[in-house]
């Protein structure tokens, strides 16, 4: 049996897996309490149900993400917790005042996490893994309602707009904030994301396709990137 | 084609089952919102997760009663909005102070109204109803987790366990007071009630098969009644 050291344990693609795993297993789980409590905002009970049913999503996803955790000898609760405070920084500084608010970050917000969690998958090295990370990703169902509700209330009052796109970037700006903090933690994420993409370049081209995709996202939503 | 009179749309075993699914639904809806809640007075990760994953199953349940009731041509916000305020009015009254009354709550409650719903489906004139009644009951699993837990707390400091049979009785007595006022406002809902336990004895006896199995969930507790 080889001996493993303790940098074995802080990096390597075994803890990039863990990692990543953990990071999306408490995201479902704070995306799970944060959407429950958003629903109150809604303007009436189908509307409420729409959004409740998209937080008990979340956690039939963290069910799977617990069990993948545990299957490869990594313990969920030990896998999330250094995700908890940048997760939750990211979620207090963004808490929606509105029902709209509420839509626009559940779209925007989890699209870009979509999106980026889609392409790191590929990086990683077991089948069973890819297919659990991409299984996660959030139902385009939700994406649908989200875009048909934000253009009625744009199409009703076009001064929403506005104040919809400044919020827009405001999530973006503190998912960025909040992910410089994971990726300067957390070494074999990083270095996943560094060797998949191959080099700077690679890196460069992730960010103009996460990019790229928010800008058709905000185009959908009617609002101004 | 009979034309429907004004009692046809407030009495009669149709109205009976919508306001059954109804009120389940709405059950579901808030109960989902008040569970979601209370994962977060949850000690640990782990437990969090468990109270989360209750909360998401009543939205399953939600989506197959809300279609149950499109299914029969009744529009899912008007049948639950008769119980909206009775239900918000039992949340309000008994929202949990700590992670153990709100397993309390949820294993003694839920229990309480499984029970009670489980022997009204059986008057219900569809089988489809009566399955589908039978299906959204609360999951077994949930109950052995909330038993272990409370155990554990008793044995670790056996003062909890008055508190906690105090609060128990006070759940009992709010969801009794609750379900009165939902009794005397919906007639179709009583009628079937009564109809279906045969006579008053009947009522007598159904609320005798309640009473015991909650004093039997209470031992499993080690609470006293």
């Amino acid at each position: 049996m080889q001996l493993r050291t303790l940098e074995d344990d802080l990096t390597g693609p075994q803890n990039a897996v863990v990692d990543l795993l953990g990071v999306l297993a408490y995201g479902t789980l704070i995306g799970f309490d944060r959407m429950a409590a958003d629903a109150r905002l809604a303007p009436d009970l189908r509307r409420r149900a729409v959004l409740s049913v998209m937080a008990a999503d979340e956690m039939r996803n963290y069910e799977l993400l617990a069990r993948r955790l545990e299957e490869i000898g990594a313990d969920p609760e030990s896998a999330m917790a250094p995700f908890a405070y940048p997760l939750e920084a990211f979620h207090r500084a963004t808490a929606p005042r509105s029902w709209l608010e509420g839509l626009v970050k559940a779209y925007v917000g989890d699209g870009i996490a979509d999106d980026f969690y889609r392409e790191v998958a590929e990086f990683l090295p077991e089948e069973a893994d890819r297919r659990l990370v991409r299984q996660v990703l959030h139902d385009t169902r939700h994406a649908d309602f989200a875009v048909a509700e934000v253009r009625a209330a744009i199409d009703g009052d076009p001064m929403v707009a506005g104040r919809l796109a400044l919020w827009a970037r405001r999530l973006v700006g503190e998912a960025f904030s909040q992910a410089q903090h994971v990726a300067a933690e957390r070494e074999a994420l990083t270095d996943l994301i560094i060797e998949g993409s191959g080099d700077i370049n690679g890196i460069g081209e992730l960010f103009k396709r996460l990019t790229s995709a928010h800008s058709s996202r905000m185009k959908a939503l009617g609002l101004s990137n």
